[in-house]
């Protein structure tokens, strides 16, 4: 479930994806939780008559922002507008069967980490750089959640390069780094309107100088967040995925070499692009809910 | 085993500490492990002959620098020399006892975290604030280790308040938030020689300029490692120990202010003060020891 589309589909045994839909989120300020729930109900139903051989036995939910999945209960999230729902308990409720309800981007992760190019690593981040910047930690090979508040790397504090002259400001990653960063950050500097940041890769590419600097400081932007991992916690791979990883070695390479600049004695984290792309998600909410009924259905 | 001295002693079932003693760390550009390894059985021959009725069953040896301690290999240290050499083998061969090798401050830490403030606490970063910063990184309960690379807190980027005006630098955050940066660079912006970070602490409680200038600094790098952290991890306490800690809520007050200010969302860390103190490194070396025992002895 995200801020504008819920994607729904039936995953049998095999993985695969029965029925699979997109509808529009309902966004319903007084009950946002409630309103979603409805829906959600409804897609049950729809996809219970359309395969009447295979029944739901269990539901795995997920969505943005911060999520307890322990407790079940969807602390914060600002796009749909909900503070401590107890999202589990009533999805249970609704639907009549058991709910898996977690992170988005941690569901998604946990598949890309298990399938993708990381899976020989123990200490990881998965980074999904689109819009904004969501990421998922695994320490030991072990999600890291803290209670849900972990992975918030969009809103680490990173260099402002936008700082007055002789202040040492800072800004969130999320501002400089991410896709939708770099398009309006270029936007702002050069009154010019392009197709995202791919259009901003494409103009440095033309020899744009205001471009390559937007670009150049995403990159750094990142490199340092991804600093910060390897010193923290001793990351030894991160995997990027989202919109920005399509530019693929363009992104990779340079950021590689800022990393590499930044750190000293340090071990080099690798690098990886992300594998499974838009599914990754419904796999990983499946799994959840697999997961729910003790791994064996 | 610091980078000045060895502190030894034979530590009983209790946890009391027999015939403590402290003697220069051998430095033997050399044969760096092999020349303290060389000291720690004369040590151990001494303790034996002290206490012939209380032989040792086994040793802890806890060392600065990059440890893994999986592998028993000292990967790196800067001040005491060594690269990748196979302590606890050479140790097990020298004293003929199994060995516990491990990080002194991940040791300490996890003694402090045991019996502590912060025992309450999953995600937790120790951190020991004196000379340089060293830290140790809890999540979910567990310390994260990454291979002995985890808890490079003293070596994550900061702004660098001393960054040329309009550059966006930044330094790392012994540079700027260590007892020892606070006293070196109070020395160099005011040609004042002071007692230490407390000297400096002293002189802007008296009106100092400069002393409030580097104090700030020093707060507002601590502040921004710690955010780091909330951001990554989750982390929800942070402990705080070494010579800096002394200085109390003249640290911990303007600390939490400053955490608090570049915080959005995210949930507020307790800041701690640690409680142990110079033993902790000795007693985690025990239970080190005693773990590699089983634990039953």
């Amino acid at each position: 479930m995200g801020g504008t589309d819920i994607k729904a589909g039936l995953v049998d045994a095999r993985g695969t994806v029965l029925g699979m839909r997109r509808v529009p989120t309902p966004l319903d300020p007084a009950r946002p939780g409630e309103a979603v729930l409805d829906r959600l109900a409804e897609l049950k139903a729809e996809l219970a008559s359309e395969f009447p051989e295979a029944p739901a036995k269990a539901a795995g939910i997920i969505v943005p922002g911060i999520v307890d999945s322990v407790a079940g209960v969807g602390i914060y999230s600002a796009n749909l507008g909900w503070r401590n729902f107890p999202f589990k308990a009533e999805a249970e409720k609704r639907l009549g069967i058991p709910v898996a309800f977690d992170h988005d981007v941690r569901s998604a992760a946990a598949v890309e980490h298990s399938f993708g190019g990381s899976k020989e690593f123990n200490d990881v981040v998965v980074m999904v750089v689109g819009t904004g910047i969501a990421a998922a930690v695994f320490s030991g090979g072990k999600a890291v959640t803290a209670g849900g508040f972990a992975g918030e790397l969009g809103h680490a504090q990173v260099p402002d390069p936008d700082a007055a002259p002789g202040a040492t400001g800072s800004t969130i990653l999320e501002a400089v780094g991410s896709a939708g960063a770099i398009a309006k950050r270029y936007h702002r500097a050069s009154g010019n309107t392009v197709d995202g940041a791919r259009g901003v890769l494409l103009r440095a590419g033309a020899g744009d100088s205001v471009a390559a600097r937007v670009w150049d400081d995403a990159v750094d932007a990142l490199a340092f967040t991804i600093c910060q991992c390897v010193n923290i916690i001793g990351t030894e791979a991160v995997v990027i995925g989202g919109g920005l990883a399509e530019a693929g070695d363009e992104l990779l390479e340079p950021l590689r070499k800022r990393v590499d600049g930044i750190l000293d004695f340090q071990r080099r984290p690798q690098l990886i692009r992300a594998q499974l792309g838009q599914d990754a998600g419904l796999l990983g909410a499946a799994l959840n809910a697999r997961a729910v009924l003790g791994g064996a259905q």
